[in-house]
């Protein structure tokens, strides 16, 4: 059995003078105020046959399309109906897929929202290392993002592994959010800016990328895949369900020292299985950890 | 249905002064000397109850490793061995994964093969746009490639969604084949230079990526989930099969002057969805076409 992690490995506690630490050290020299509890109004459970998928919404970045799902959601709207494109390499996507729930939150106009204004005072914690998207990466909020200071003046949610976003048609149509997809490939970071995103999976990608691909065009499933096609029991609002029914977890902050040490420790892998550190790290392929609340 | 395509779309040709091609007037344009048939001798068919996997082998960057891979199917070894670790947003890793095969060729000690060596010669179509793991990324014999001309002078395969590559320990065990693994989600570049490539999948990514999680630390299956894991019904190389038995396929050539217009067809999308066209194109994001043999 051949190991190469992806995670940390059980090692000894570093000596002073020692290398920087490795991602366990790291993660085990971490305080509680190096974790975040997501807003429970932002967050969505997305329960399904397998499972449930936590998505942390992000409202500062598109807020009229946020509001709008979590209108739907308080409707109700997405309960009963499937996951209807599985795209390798690709998307996720879920939802009203056939438009035929006319709602008037389904139906919505909205706004553009693929980016907003850049601001020197934005507590952006940047990547300094170089992105051929975008002229800066990082995070904001917990969530990465692109970044032109100048001359566009704009901040952007990234398309990375388990990004959520808004399908929508040919523009100025920037979808409602009653179809909403999930990264679940190299990410397609030609889509920033081009397409709404609204939040992150936190939980639970594994059940969304782990579903069978349609063979219709684009990854739809078929008209034979339909009546197979995996139906969303429920979409909730974890502020809206009592404490029993919730999913207690912690995000790793990305606006402290000890995340700083975290991307560098996944920059240069010193675990003893690498014999070359990469010296250098994308935006997307820094996954943020995610841990149960004891 | 919200559309929005990784391919092409069903699009009128473009007159005299007008915009560069975007993709499907790229393909549409093709002439057979565009498209290359993959060496029967280096295509290796997994062949999985769920369907066939076709991987194109790399002679040319891991040859001892890719003979012992050829030594071992044509002795059968990988027949009935199970798909033994899917990782999410990793790989996806088959072969004898219980270590219980203990021949000459699972065992043999074989060097390391992780880069080779850096030559002005080497038919490298080079791929303009910024990386941050190489100094130079491109195309190799068909495969993606990063590339340090000076100082390290090497070539390298690149981890992309895709590339196949040797299961090891620690260095320097290089591995022998005897457990190999293909890359399921976003490109974990940080592993380049770090273990041993050997080839890529040319068609059924998403036999291996759709597969469930493993619940074991690194996504190895559990010993509950053992007795459920895929087997692999056999592995034979294409040349070894009678015609009836192999899969007629074509790969788009990469050192041709219409490979380049498709780059720049994906570098920046003119489709009439998108919006803003990104200006650039990371070596892992542009998907390199298959089709079948008419």
């Amino acid at each position: 059995m051949k190991r190469f992690a992806i995670a940390w490995l059980g090692l000894a506690a570093v000596a002073n003078g020692a290398p920087p630490p490795i991602t366990a050290q790291v993660l085990e020299s971490s305080q509680p105020s190096d974790w975040r509890r997501p807003d429970p109004d932002n967050t969505l459970y997305l329960d399904l046959p397998a499972g449930r998928v936590i998505i942390e919404l992000a409202p500062r970045f598109a807020p009229e399309h946020v509001a709008n799902i979590k209108a739907m959601v308080h409707d109700k709207f997405f309960d009963g109906l499937p996951i209807g494109r599985v795209q390798d390499n690709y998307v996720t996507q879920w939802g009203d897929i056939d438009e035929i729930r006319k709602t008037k939150a389904a139906t919505r106009k909205l706004p553009d929202e693929t980016v907003i204004a850049w601001n020197d005072a934005l507590p952006l914690v940047k990547l300094p290392d170089v992105d051929g998207y975008a002229p800066a990466t990082g995070w904001l909020d917990g969530f990465p993002v692109g970044a032109e200071p100048q001359p566009a003046g704009q901040v952007w949610l990234t398309h990375c592994y388990g990004t959520v976003g808004v399908g929508r048609g040919d523009w100025p149509d920037t979808g409602s959010g009653s179809e909403l997809y999930a990264v679940i490939g190299q990410a397609p970071r030609h889509l920033d800016r081009n397409i709404v995103l609204v939040g992150r999976v936190l939980r639970g990608m594994e059940l969304l990328a782990s579903l069978p691909r349609g063979s219709d065009a684009l990854g739809f499933y078929s008209a034979a895949e339909k009546p197979g096609r995996p139906l969303i029991r429920s979409a909730r609002l974890a502020g809206e369900l009592p404490a029993s029914e919730r999913t207690g977890i912690e995000v790793l902050r990305t606006d402290t020292p000890l995340f700083t040490r975290y991307v560098e420790a996944r920059r240069n892998r010193r675990e003893p299985w690498f014999v070359r550190p990469a010296g250098h790290i994308d935006v997307c392929n820094l996954s943020i950890p995610v841990r149960d609340i004891k």
